[in-house]
C-alpha cells in the first residue's frame, strides 16, 4: 500500500503544470494509459464524469427535438474523399483498415475521424420532401485521429469520446438558428454546469472546420495561460448537401439542396475541468457534474465504531433521498486521514466528518473542497445546508475561473508588447486584425499564437491590424493553445 | 410519397420469414444498410429501443455494484494473441489497422472483437491487494468481427452495439456467483422486459467462449424455428489472470491469481424482439421497452380540427404526466389511415383514435397492437385503462412467445426422428448426449444442428446418446441457429 503522500499529487500546479495535470488524472483515478501510444482508458470515476456530462447534454438535445442514432466506425475511402477540403484536412491523421482476418480488403476503410461523409451519404436516402425536414440526429461515439503532436489525456488523444450532431434544414436561416441554439446549449453546459467561462465567437477561415462555411466556438482559458477549444458548432451551408446529393422536394414542388450543420463536444471538457479548477491537492469538481457531491467519513475509535457508522449511514440515506449524490466511506482498511486525502484528490465538493462528539451535539461538520473551509450545521438542517453549500461551491468555482480568465486577457499596445505577452504570460491577447490570412500566419510563425476566436462582441475593435497596421476588420483573440 | 401499401410490409411472416424480417427492419425505420457490406446504421427509432435496453440494464448493473469504464477500440496484436485459444478463435474475423495517415504503423492493431485481453492487461496494473477486489467494470461500446457468413441487421453484423462486463474476484466461488447473478439480470431483461422466453444452461465445450472455463447462455427460439443465442455469461477461472498476471496480495499476505468473469448482450436482442413478436403488419413492441407506448391520433374534419387536436393534446399530456411514453401524432400532411398503418408498422403497443364523437361522449377508444382489439374507456379512467392495457399487452406477448417456444420443442424418439424434426420443423430438439465431441460434431455435420444449450434442468435426461446410443451424460437442446 502506498503512503498517503505517494498516493497524492507531489508537484505544484504553479511549478510544473504539465506533470501536475498528469498526476491528477492518474492519481484521482480518472484515466490510465492504454497500450497503444496516444490512447487512454477511462477508469470508472473518469467515466462517471463523462456520464454526467452526457446525460445533461442528451436531455437538452432531446428537449430541443434532436434524436440519437448509430453509425459504424468504418468509412470507405471513396466516401471520405467526396468533399475535397474535408478529405485533405483529415487524411494525414486517418487510421486505415486494410485487412480482415487474413484477407486484404478491397477499398481501404477509414476509422471515423468524424462522420459528416458517412452520415450524409445515408441522410440523402432518407430525405425526399420537406416533410422529412428538419432532420436532427446526434451520435454518441468516439472519433479516431492519429495524433502526431504530443498527446495528453482528455486534451489530445488519438481516440476520444464525443458527441457529433448532424442536422439538415430546408432553409439557410433555420440552419443558422440551429448553429446558434447548439452553441447556447454548449454555453449552458460549460459555464453553468462545468463552471468554466468561455469566449464565444467565430473561428477564422484558416481555423474553421474543413468543409464548413463558418465555425462558431467556445474558447476557454486554462490556468497555465493556454487556450482550449471546448466546443464548436459549424454552419455547413450546402457544401456537403451538393456532393452528397441531399435534396428535398419543397412545398413549391421544386427540388432544393438542403442546408446543414454539424457540432460536437468531447471529453476534452473533462480536461478543461481539471486544468481550470484543480489545485495542489488534486481535482476540484463542480457539484453539478460531480459523481459524488458529498462524501461522509465516519471518525471513531473501536468502541463507538458501530454507532458512528450507523449515524453516518442515516446521513448518507437522508442526503440521497433528497436527490444529493452522497457516498458513505465506511471502509475499515483505511484511516480517516487517508480517506480525507483520497477524497480531496478526487475533488468531491463537500465532505462530512462525523465523530461521536458531533452526534452528541446534534451537529454535522462540513468541509468544502474548494477553499477547505469548515462549517458546522445543525443535524436537523442537514439537507438544507448541503444544498446551500453545494450551490455556493458551484458559484465560487465559476467566479474563481472567471477571475482567472480575466486576469489572462491582456490588451497589447503594439506588436512588441503582443509578442512579450504571448511569450511571458500567455493567455488571450485581443488585437485588431486586417482579415488577411498572411498576417494571421506570420503571427503564428513568430509567436506560436493563432486566432482562437473572433468574439461575437466586436464593440472594442482597434483601428489597425496588430501586425501590418492596415485597417482592422475584426477584433480577434490570439493565444497559444492546446 | 409512397402509398400506404408500398410503405407497409408486403410479405407474410409465415411465407418468407427472411424477407419479412428485412422489410420490418427497414420500413419501421429501425435501421438501414451502411456503405460497407455487413454494417448497418441505426435510425432514431431503432436507437431509441437500444437506449431503453441500455438504460434498464445499466441501472441493474449499477444496483449490483458494477461501474462503467471506457477502453479504446484498438488492441495491439501481441496483446490479443497472449491467450492462445482466444486468439485462434477470433483472429479469422479481426479487422486490422496497418496504416495511420500515409505511414505504416509498426505492430498492427486489431479493432476490438472483444476486450478481454486489453482490459486485463490494464486491470493487472490496478489490482495489488484484496482491497482492490472485487473489480466489476462494464463497457458500453461496439465490437467488430468481419463476418464471413451471411449478415442480417441486428442478428449478425460486422460491427454491433453491445455491453461487455469484466470482473475480477478473490475466489472461484465469488466468480461463479457473479456469472449466475448476471445471467439472472439478463433473464429479467429478456423475459420480463422484452417478453422473450429463454432456455438457460451451459454451452458445450465446443461452443463455449474461447478462453472460458465454461459459458452460460440464454437461448431463444425465433418464429421460423431457428434458435438465437441472446446473452452469455462466462466463467474465465484463472485462464486469463495467469497470462495477464492479475495477482493480488491476500489477507494471508500471500500472492494469488484472481478469478474472472466476462459477459455480454448485444443489439441482437432487438433482432429477437422483431422475430418473436412481429406480425404481417410489422413490429410489435413490448410496452416496457417501447420508445412510444401510446400514440394518439386525432381524427377530424376541418371544422373541428382545432378542438380535437386540443383534446388529443390534453390526453397526451395527462399520459405523460403519469409516466407513460405518449406521442401525439398531429401531423396535417398525413391521413389517419396512413398514420394507423405507420404506427402499426412501428409496433406501438396502444393507439388512441380520438374523434369528435368520443369527446362528446366522454370516452376514449384504445386499439391494442398485439391483437388489434378495440376497447372503450371512460375519459376519466384514461391513465388507469392505459396502464392496465399496457400490462395486459406485455403479458400477452410473453405468453404468446412462450407458447411458440413450447410448440417448437420436440422430443425425438430416435435419431431418424431427430433428423426429420430438424429438417422439417426446426426448433429445439432435446436429446441425450454422451458428452463426446465426436458425436456433437457428427450431428452438426449431418443435420446442421448444434448443441444450443445444456439446460440447468437435467431431470428429464434420456438414458442414451441420440447418436451413438452410448450412456447419456447430459440432456442437450439441439437446433439450427442464427
Amino acid at each position: 500500500m502506498l503512503s498517503s503522500k505517494e498516493a497524492g499529487v507531489t508537484v505544484k500546479k504553479s511549478e510544473n503544470f504539465s506533470d501536475w495535470y498528469i498526476q491528477v488524472v492518474m492519481k484521482a483515478g480518472l484515466a490510465d494509459y492504454a497500450p497503444v501510444k496516444g490512447f487512454i482508458v477511462l477508469r470508472p470515476y473518469g467515466y462517471a464524469i463523462w456520464e454526467s456530462i452526457r446525460d445533461i447534454l442528451d436531455k437538452r438535445f432531446k428537449e430541443t427535438g434532436h434524436q440519437n442514432g448509430f453509425l459504424p466506425v468504418l468509412i470507405p475511402e471513396s466516401l471520405l474523399s467526396r468533399e475535397a477540403d474535408h478529405f485533405a484536412g483529415f487524411t494525414p491523421e486517418v487510421f486505415w483498415v486494410t485487412k480482415a482476418g487474413n484477407n486484404d480488403i478491397g477499398e481501404r476503410l477509414a476509422l471515423r475521424p468524424t462522420s459528416e461523409t458517412l452520415a450524409y451519404s445515408i441522410f440523402s436516402k432518407w430525405i425526399a420532401s420537406y416533410r422529412d425536414l428538419p432532420l436532427k440526429i446526434n451520435f454518441w461515439n468516439t472519433a479516431l485521429r492519429a495524433e502526431i503532436k504530443a498527446t495528453r489525456p482528455f486534451v489530445r488523444t488519438s481516440e476520444f469520446l464525443w458527441q457529433e450532431g448532424h442536422t439538415v434544414h430546408a432553409t439557410e436561416e433555420e440552419a443558422e438558428q440551429e448553429v446558434m441554439q447548439i452553441l447556447g446549449i454548449y454555453r449552458e453546459l460549460i459555464e453553468d454546469i462545468l463552471a468554466v467561462p468561455s469566449v464565444r465567437g467565430y473561428k477564422s477561415d484558416k481555423e474553421k472546420f474543413v468543409g464548413a462555411k463558418y465555425t462558431t466556438t467556445l474558447e476557454g482559458m486554462m490556468a497555465d495561460g493556454k487556450a482550449l477549444q471546448m466546443g464548436t458548432s459549424h454552419h455547413l451551408a450546402q457544401n456537403f448537401s451538393k456532393p452528397f446529393d441531399i435534396k428535398y422536394l419543397g412545398k413549391d414542388t421544386a427540388e432544393h439542396f438542403a442546408w446543414q450543420t454539424s457540432w460536437g463536444v468531447s471529453w476534452r471538457l473533462i480536461g478543461a475541468l481539471i486544468m481550470v479548477h484543480g489545485d495542489d491537492k488534486g481535482l476540484i469538481l463542480p457539484p453539478k457534474v460531480a459523481p459524488v457531491q458529498v462524501v461522509i467519513v465516519p471518525i471513531h475509535k473501536d468502541k463507538d465504531a458501530e454507532m458512528v457508522k450507523q449515524k453516518a449511514k442515516e446521513i448518507s440515506d437522508e442526503l440521497k433521498a433528497a436527490g444529493i449524490r452522497a457516498h458513505l466511506d465506511d471502509r475499515d482498511e483505511y484511516t480517516s486521514g487517508w480517506k480525507f486525502n483520497e477524497w480531496e484528490l478526487k475533488g468531491v465538493p463537500l465532505r462530512i466528518n462525523l465523530g461521536p462528539r458531533d452526534i452528541e451535539k446534534g451537529q454535522v461538520e462540513f468541509v468544502r473542497r474548494d477553499n477547505r473551509e469548515k462549517m458546522l450545521s445543525e443535524r436537523g438542517k442537514l439537507v438544507e445546508t448541503a444544498n446551500l453549500l453545494l450551490s455556493s461551491v458551484q458559484q465560487a468555482l465559476f467566479e474563481r475561473a472567471k477571475a482567472l480568465l480575466l486576469s489572462l486577457i491582456t490588451i497589447p499596445k503594439d506588436y512588441t508588447e503582443f509578442k512579450t505577452t504571448i511569450n511571458e504570460k500567455g493567455g488571450f491577447v485581443p488585437a485588431g486584425w486586417c482579415g488577411n490570412q498572411d498576417c494571421e500566419e506570420k503571427i503564428k510563425e513568430e509567436t506560436g499564437a493563432d486566432i482562437r476566436v473572433i468574439p461575437f462582441e466586436q464593440d472594442k475593435m482597434p483601428q489597425t491590424c496588430i501586425l501590418c497596421n492596415g485597417e482592422a476588420k475584426k477584433l480577434a483573440y490570439f493565444g497559444r493553445a492546446y
